[in-house]
């Protein structure tokens, strides 16, 4: 079986990365690429590492004509804009994985404090997290890809959370990005010049990204959680490490607790358990997110360290994992690269 | 069909990437991780990208027996060190791609000048650049893998000399390479504190890689020639940019010379001829050399560049490349992945 | 005035940087460079930027010479070797600011845990850290100067230790360092291809600097405290950024807090407290610590940023402003130039 | 004597770096900061690294005023501005050392073929290279302070051409730059996820710095010489790093074209003649320009390498260095800080 799918938002970064990994996929063909820029131009010259591999012209988007055409369409817009057409692309019969933060919240007024008024909340999507949301991802019409620092955050500490092992008022996760994190428009902040030999925290206690980790931490806790979320932005063009620190509530092995994350992750195609605290380059490049953790046992703090490829499980490869989900294919397939390291 | 691939040399770089690479080709089945170091250790416990993916242990070599065993061998040890058991290898049956230098001059006293002295001289190689020895390395038993340097300079001229457009005498060769070409010891040279924010030249009028060089261009001009190259090292991971200077013997466009060099490379897989000047992140991750130009007619100076990821088109990727040529696979199977960008 | 310096450990990148910023001190002579390694070379045979500038020759140390020769001598060799040869520094007559651990602990015990056995355990120096221990400083024969981490993390939090204003338990310290606090060693950790486009955390809950904060936060305090410190290693060369988590015991205003730490800091030659958060690029260069900080008022939780540059003010600069007390020099004398942005 | 200094373009690299440098000057009274953007901002809000030493107030200029005010004016304007007003700041009786390419070409039609139409196009300065215009500078009221690039390759084979000792038709000069040459508008180029890890040639047979280099080779020459010129941008803020190959017209030993530079440059305060490659390590942070070179015996190549800090030597430490000779202060007041490394 082949799956038609269209890319909305070819520009940009999660977008490319869509075609670079689609073009590989067995089950898919690649038949439309559409932006509001760069119209005409084909994919390969907006990103020359696609040249001769996706020479799609890209298209101004008539979203009515592309929800009949495409079995499925990746939204790659920035937030904001998916809300406006996505009804218009599900009307048409696609389903959409919308890689935006547009219908991650089940509380619009959430979105709406953090991003702006919501023209379409009745929509409703799947949280686009399989490990979590699995079941529920393979009947969605409309899934909502996760964020890329949610991504790794939920995973680090979902088995704790589930299991009651923290004290759930303590939650810090601060967490380091590469800069492919801040998108395809240039501005100071990731001006070369800048930031190339330099580290910063930014919306150290107001990122975007801290109501989203909370709405999964709290469902998994089955009460409200408010994690402490801290961002920087390092030197790197790919990767995010998250460092979350917890407090166990009772004294635990090491041994146990790698036990009950290896049983929380069994057969999870993308989740790798480590025995040792993983780095960026264990996973860049591919669809990994390792864990890894290190226990004070003096203090029953708990340091978790996750890493994975921003760009890939913590954007375009979920995506794709959620679509292999919605078809039914194997959830891995187009998605075995190993990661590149060096 | 399905063939049996072992590796010798499964420490270095030229080792994980090819296992990384052959993991996912679908006519190889890998068979073998040998080397001195790390006996005992899985793959993926030396390079932790490849945990879950390639958990073979590492055993020390018996070559006789590996020769047996494999169809292909793959030898990525230092230089010097092939010569001494690749005879036992091909005896054993298997075809042998060598990643080192030891096998790639037709004549010995330039590698003993460069090098060692050999220890099987009169074993012969078919030099494994498949852009210009297809024809011979289809039909190999040995293939000696060309260096990371010389593969982006020698496709960089290639069709220049072979059409005697360019004076000989003054073909400047002044490359850039990121430090993965270094190997996977640690040294002065490659560590962070010296190298992170810096960049040299070095071996400046004496690296082993130029008579390599010399070797391939005067067979392609038909008379002996002497490159000017010179390497520097850059902070970057992966990749090389190799910029060459050449002065046309007569005025020649634009449009002539794009027409040379895409007619050269017509149907080639993995040669990419641009219309502007490539970038290192155009094709780190793939197999792939961007080639373009930049013609300064006032002088006829015609300045060429190639980029290539050294790891992949400069060692193993290629590698796999004259595997897929020698046992008559497509010759790109298993080599598809784009570059990644950003 | 004129004081005569020496260096012992001239080799690494303590040593370097004091020259550096020695070569420059108007009440400074420098007279003598000393290590085991690279004995008989110049100073800026090893550190080429030195060129011209310090070409005096590395000598074998004769301790109680240098002892006698030497007003002040700074001591940058690894941990566990400073201990062997200070007390007949100071029995010279020379008085010592020693850069390594040695003489950091109050309590030799703890210093045993986390190092070696003590060879000279009742020597005892002031902790070098003058925001905190200035008037004792200045009277001292023996200045041990504090670690880099240690540097950043105490200037951090100590305003609010010491008003009392922070839950003692939860103090998470999560700091970022450049590749050159690993020192002038290679290793695979430092390996430009492992670490040059990556971040790991190491030494997450174990790592030897933590006992170094713990003692200094716990004088502050009047009770013992444990602060949960975990570094990570990032691809830049230069500079700490660390970020402490705390949580206020009650809420208070961004005003008034800033009215604490600006009062606390009063003076300081060293320390700018910011109105928004620092990053690496503003000191790197300078023996500045910026702080700033950004206060999550529904969580009481606050996030104090403070930025170092290792090598100075974490390391040789901090030497130099030591010695600047204990001579009676202005204490910003040397130390004057501005960061380097970009 | 202390003069009084103003920065015309306050905001840009070259201006902090001015105000980085003079703020360290013992006979020099800032006065003035000046630009259209930025205007009533502290110069330490736009750079951080100043806050607490450079608080002036930025300025919209008012040039027959600056002109009045100031003993010295610095103008760190884009190309192509300095020459609107340079006339009004020396009719106000200042000296000018303009770091734009606006007074730079003797024949003003080279101007205006890389740039724009000069507006005043009688105004004459010295080019303010003090190694080869030491005398001149000494006594001109505008002085045209060199390119970056030029600084470096003109350095680099100034005892060559003077000598004649080289083939004139062949100099080729293969740049690499840090990202500050680029200025401090971000741009996709500078994009840190574009080229972060990466390298480019750019402008490689086009740039406007090529010009500025053949009026000066060709004044040492005595005839009219085009070198080939073709600049790369890697990823390091500072530095760049300036390799010629050049061919001798008669074999010569290394040791005479050691004599030969040293000679040249002898007694110059910021020219080292290096028995080794320089690296850009070097001098990142100096005014340094280090030379050394590697002599390929077999074919006469000299390939010459010269190292520079961008900003320093390139720019803004230059221009210093012109008004420390236009006021007769020892050449190197202010610029002594050594090089940061690692």
């Amino acid at each position: 079986m082949t799956v038609t799918a269209a890319v909305v938002g070819a520009s940009g970064y999660a977008g490319v990365e869509l075609f670079r990994l689609l073009v590989g996929h067995p089950e898919v063909k690649l038949v439309g690429a559409y932006d509001i820029r760069n119209v005409g131009k084909r994919v390969s010259e907006v990103h020359p590492n696609l040249r001769g591999l996706v020479d799609l012209r890209i298209v101004k988007p008539d979203y009515a004509k592309i929800g009949k055409q495409a079995d499925i369409v990746f939204v790659a817009t920035p937030h904001g804009i998916a809300m406006k057409f996505v009804p218009k692309l599900l009307k048409g019969g696609a389903k959409v994985v919308d890689l935006s933060a547009d219908y991650r919240f089940e509380n619009v007024r959430v979105f709406e404090r953090y991003y702006v008024k919501h023209e379409s909340p009745r929509v409703k999507a799947v949280y686009g997290l399989p490990e979590l949301h699995r079941a529920r991802i393979k009947h969605a019409k409309l899934v909502a890809s996760p964020g890329c620092y949610p991504t790794a955050a939920i995973l680090s500490v979902a088995p704790l959370i589930k299991r009651r092992l923290i004290d759930l008022d303590h939650i810090i996760i601060d967490a380091k990005t590469g800069t492919s994190g801040a998108g395809a428009a240039p501005g100071e902040i990731t001006h070369h010049p800048i930031t190339g030999a330099n580290i910063r925290a930014y919306a150290a206690t107001t990122h975007r990204h801290a109501p989203e980790i909370d709405q999964e931490l709290s469902k998994l806790a089955g009460r409200k959680i408010k994690a402490h979320f801290t961002p920087h932005l390092i030197p790197i063009v790919r990767g995010i490490l998250s460092t979350t620190h917890v407090f166990l509530r009772k004294p635990t092995s090491v041994k146990a607790l790698l036990g009950l994350y290896r049983k929380f992750y069994e057969g999870e195609p993308f989740v790798r358990v480590l025995e040792e605290l993983p780095e960026v380059n264990f996973v860049v490049g591919s669809n990994y997110c390792d864990i890894g953790f290190e226990l004070d046992a003096r203090s029953d703090r708990l340091v978790v360290v996750a890493a994975i490829d921003n760009l890939i499980k913590g954007a375009s490869g979920q995506a794709i994992q959620n679509m292999n989900l919605m078809f039914g294919f194997d959830e891995a397939r187009g998605l075995e690269a190993p990661a590149l390291r060096p």
